[in-house]
């Protein structure tokens, strides 16, 4: 042994190194206890269980679709109405400006190597730039890039919220809030969305669910599963009430200007000096690229009230998995440049246009209520289940839509919001005629209007 | 109001709605108390506290790191041989086949949506098929993509231990997982390489270390920061203990296959028949791609330790981020397909070169002894801190190497282990001899051979 192990053997104690009575050799020659007097557990049966967090994890969504039967009719062609991924048709497709983006970064060799956890600075800087606003400013420092919008959240919903607090989520809403949510412990509270008002917040029923352990308020506009829009007025309320109750609030902005003409997408941090607010985003939906996970947190916090703790433990959390992919993140400067305001707006007077189609077939079919949406790529749909005595919920109505006309919505129990069924619009607009004129046909064949009444009494 | 939402009102109770005892209307005008009787928290200041897990989510290089004064000699090119990333010196560039792989799956459009959250189906059946064993069968069922190998690792670290228990890794060990444990709660407990046999684990001690709350033992090999390779027998004597305490092991692979002439890797699943192993690895670091995120998880369990419980907990955790960059994903079969042997071989015959040159230049050094690595791309060596009365600790004596030499080694109590310092091999061979140059001279200025004998009485 050289003279600097025996040095080092020295320093044992400032290893901590421990001396075992054992011999060195005794844990290849099989005995039992050879590892001397340690509470040594010996498991009975080589069965591994897993942890808390992996049980509590759920998708809702997975859990209701996995358990239905997806049996199309043989004889239609499917209609998959029920995924909200803009690229399944093949129809929509990315901006040829971003692809050309990335392929460069590609070439140039620069981005293979690990970036900062946050993310590469000037990519930051570059969408600082973009959705810097007068009114909510932002620099390079407050953008943090995550894994998809749905890393974004994580980071989110993680900095915030410890094990038994909660946050409020909205209802109809998206299930990844509850799945990242109960995954570290954190209770969910559903606040309710009135559909008779477009989906706007029920601020009474918000703010009867705040108690001394809610942590955040979640708010998504433009909504998935909703396509709803808030306008101005109606932020302005909710700030309102989070101001007034110092809450801070989680934006799940990811449909961020995805309106329909005649309408306005507000950030709710350009209507607000006083409210904390971390908004999420990325580029998954308006450049039709959900696959390549890239999504960010916004950090507005005009008064420092992130300044303390949660900026710091967002960059801390970020270093868990080491950000998104170096070579989207180094095409995001001219993904922002490039791409052409046509796309933009291509994308979103096609879906309108299916929105308006969809909206005027399905209007006409006794049984259902389409409530227009303003934006995001979604639809949900009344079911008035009453009339439809051979089923006891959307699931079974979506179920059976499948099997008898192969057209697939989702049902809305996946959402929280039994009784309505979600449509993407981001098909090819031939189908969306097709589509109306099959749930017609299965609506019509299923509809009973005396027994309803009947069952009223 | 129409009659469907009449008809919804009815079924209030069927949503959970609330009904509020409040008018509707007054949550915007400002009265403090106008929700009821709700125990409402009025925070006092608006200062937003962070979540315990951002607390405790630490990374031990960077505290470390970010408090040394990184000044290098202007007079001096820096030499940083601190960063275990492959591309800093631009010298080593990944294949061209790969990068012509992801551009190809760019071009076909086919590759922009959501994959499944464990990954698609063609890329993990080529994984499967890649690192399938006669010994250690894989199918795609098998494997699981997460964001860099660091994803992975964080998978298997959440699916195997609940807060208040605890996992065994190695000292020196990579700090992640002390990082990605200590976040969700684990603790870690440190069992001890040994330098003097080429960093094998000192498994008596490991073995001291368990207790019933111990879930699971972090393996690495080859390891950072040792770039030791262990033996066939050493991995049989670790697997013989796993097996007798029926403790499951996480194999942070992701150096798989780097090991220098004359050396084998050995897959620790391929050594076992009983011990329920998750393998990690990656593309990151074989080929040069880190900033690309694209990890893995190989789930090894031949008589379904697993089976109830584990592999469906790593499904379930997979959702919350929906997997890495689906290019990358869809490159992988050919990836693994078209990279050409030469390429592997260049690279490793390059790190050992390196390892070589500077192996031999540094045990010229009165009070340095560096461990020849057989693999990864690191190399260990030890400073005989009593020697160089001028630093305290291994922290001092690199950042005061900095300042004169300009060549910046990591202090290894960014790895839990004092008066070491890890270098990098990845440099270009020509800047091999120049750092040795430079830590000779700086190490000639500093020693003191009497000062330390009289120290020691």
């Amino acid at each position: 042994m050289s003279r600097f192990f025996v040095t080092l053997q020295k320093k044992i104690p400032r290893l901590a190194l421990v001396t075992m009575a054992s011999s060195s050799s005794s844990y290849v020659n099989g005995n039992r206890n050879c590892h001397g007097d340690n509470p040594q557990v010996k498991r009975a049966k080589w069965v591994v269980p897993s942890s808390r967090m992996a049980k509590n994890t759920h998708n809702p969504i997975r859990q209701i679709v996995d358990n239905m039967k997806i049996e199309p009719n043989p004889e239609k062609k499917m209609i998959a109405l029920s995924i909200g991924d803009p690229t399944v048709f093949g129809n929509l497709e990315p901006p040829r400006e971003i692809e050309e983006a990335v392929i460069d970064c590609i070439h140039t060799r620069k981005y293979n190597g690990y970036a900062p956890s946050i993310g590469y600075e000037s990519a930051r800087a570059a969408i600082a730039k973009y959705y810097t606003r007068p009114e909510a400013p932002l620099e390079a420092k407050d953008v943090i890039f995550g894994s998809g919008c749905s890393g974004a959240l994580d980071l989110c919903i993680s900095v915030l919220a410890n094990p038994g607090q909660n946050i409020l989520v909205p209802r109809p809403g998206f299930s990844l809030y509850k799945t990242l949510a109960e995954s570290i412990g954190v209770e969910i509270r559903h606040y309710n969305l009135l559909p008779e008002r477009g989906w706007e917040i029920d601020l009474d029923h918000l703010q009867s669910l705040v108690n001394e352990d809610t942590a955040a308020i979640v708010v998504n506009n433009p909504s998935n599963p909703c396509g709803s829009v808030f306008t101005k007025e109606h932020i302005q309320d909710i700030l309102q009430v989070a101001e007034r109750l110092r809450m801070p609030i989680v934006a799940d902005e990811i449909y961020a200007d995805m309106v329909f003409s005649g309408h306005s997408f507000h950030f709710m941090a350009s209507l607000t000096t006083e409210v904390p607010i971390l908004s999420c985003g990325g580029i998954a939906k308006r450049y039709v690229v959900p696959g390549w996970r890239l999504g960010w947190v916004l950090i507005h916090d005009r008064h420092g009230a992130f300044e303390a703790e949660v900026r710091n433990g967002l960059q801390r959390l970020s270093q868990r998995i080491l950000g998104p992919n170096t070579l989207i993140q180094a095409a995001m400067p001219r993904i922002l440049e490039d791409t052409p305001q046509s796309f933009y707006e291509g994308i979103m007077a096609h879906v309108q246009r299916n929105a308006e189609l969809f909206f005027n077939g399905v209007s006409k079919i006794p049984g259902l209520t389409p409530i227009m949406p303003c934006g995001a790529m979604y639809m949900m749909v009344g079911i008035d289940i009453d009339k439809f005595p051979a089923f006891t919920s959307d699931v079974e109505f979506t179920q059976r839509l499948v099997s008898e006309q192969s057209v697939f919505c989702l049902p809305a129990s996946c959402f929280q919001y039994p009784d309505f069924f979600r449509v993407v619009l981001t098909l090819p607009e031939e189908m969306v005629s097709e589509a109306c004129e099959r749930i017609q046909e299965f609506c019509a064949q299923h509809y009973m209007e005396e027994i309803a009444a009947n069952g009223a009494f």
